[in-house]
């Protein structure tokens, strides 16, 4: 979803976008074929899926033989880094975007991370994201000539619905994306894990008919 | 031979150490042999090897179908930054190597880059390595609960023939290594690359003789 509307705000702001996903050998690995869909639906010039093994490195839920939290309580969802943290993950996701976008000369990358409805994960926050962009700077040729990398990330401080509204806005079809952590082999979503249920959550603040097909909720 | 000194100083401060190399699509691919070797030969703990192929990102003479730069000028050698230039690379090796130092609650992060005998990458330079570690520290849960990461450049202010010494001295056997950008089917230096004549002229500066099989010199 945020990466969704990263992307159609992009477009919206005048930019020919290019869309970066990576295969990292996450457990939601259908998240690719809607990350295609969505690509396509939204107008990227390009998109383009990177393989990267992850789970030769593993220590998350999300590409190591760790059970995905479910049903967590609303205090610690805001409040603990769970185990679907991917260690370094944005990290590497920017540093491959940083390295395709000086390839291409593009100026601006952008980023659908959240701040706001959240796992709490450290790579979703502006300290994060202004020092990888500090770094981005220093790292590259680009920034070495003195044309500068600009990390936007026009979600961070928008609650989940706000996105979803923002997004509907912008011609998003959110029934073409994907958010659950451990859906069924046919692409259901399991409606317990906190991407779902910051999923769902923001489907209702936002008064708006959900597409997603859950197994179950709670 | 930057990467193998590295490995050996590690070692010699007492660390237990998890070597990683990226096969990046690079022209010269005979070098992730050359560190499996090296990785053995020194007493890695683990070697891993990650697959990233970063031919599909293009925009240099070690991935992309653009020829790599033989005999340049000393002038420009250290001026001008040359076409093997990769994207970001570093900024990506050290994020897998940020991602797998978290998994295995490493403490430092050794890389062997140069800032004086090299061809002028901005990757390459204390600035970029400040800023780096700074952005990993900010985007690790490790980071954010206090236990801080540590990016190790030993050799970054070293000459090559200093390098060469540094690591003859720690048992490392160069000839087990592999410096050239464009080796031929069998192996053999190219001789003419930037990276052969850094090489050569270290070995030249530091008095011992260089094991390396080149096909030609100018």
């Amino acid at each position: 979803m945020d990466s969704a509307a990263a992307l159609a705000i992009a477009i919206q702001e005048g930019y020919r976008a290019y869309a970066l996903t990576v295969n990292y050998g996450q457990r939601h690995k259908i998240e690719l074929a809607a990350a295609r869909r969505v690509a396509e639906a939204l107008g990227a010039v390009e998109h383009l899926i990177l393989d990267l093994d992850l789970r030769a490195v593993g220590g998350s839920a999300l590409t190591d033989n760790i059970a995905v939290p479910k049903n967590r309580k609303e205090s610690e969802m805001f409040t603990s880094i769970p185990s679907t943290y991917v260690p370094a993950r944005n990290t590497i996701l920017l540093a491959l975007a940083l390295s395709w976008a000086e390839t291409l000369n593009a100026e601006a990358i952008f980023i659908g991370v959240n701040a706001v409805d959240y796992s709490g994960y450290p790579d979703c926050r502006p300290e994060f994201i202004r020092a990888f962009e500090q770094t981005a700077n220093l790292a590259t040729k680009a920034g070495a000539e003195g044309r500068k990398f600009t990390i936007k990330t026009p979600l961070i401080n928008l609650k989940k619905s706000e996105i979803i509204r923002l997004g509907l806005k912008l011609g998003v079809d959110f029934s073409l994306t994907h958010s659950c952590y451990d859906p069924s082999p046919e692409g259901w979503a399991c409606g317990a894990c906190d991407s779902c249920r910051l999923r769902r959550k923001g489907f209702q603040e936002a008064g708006v008919p959900d597409p997603t097909k859950y197994m179950a909720f709670k």
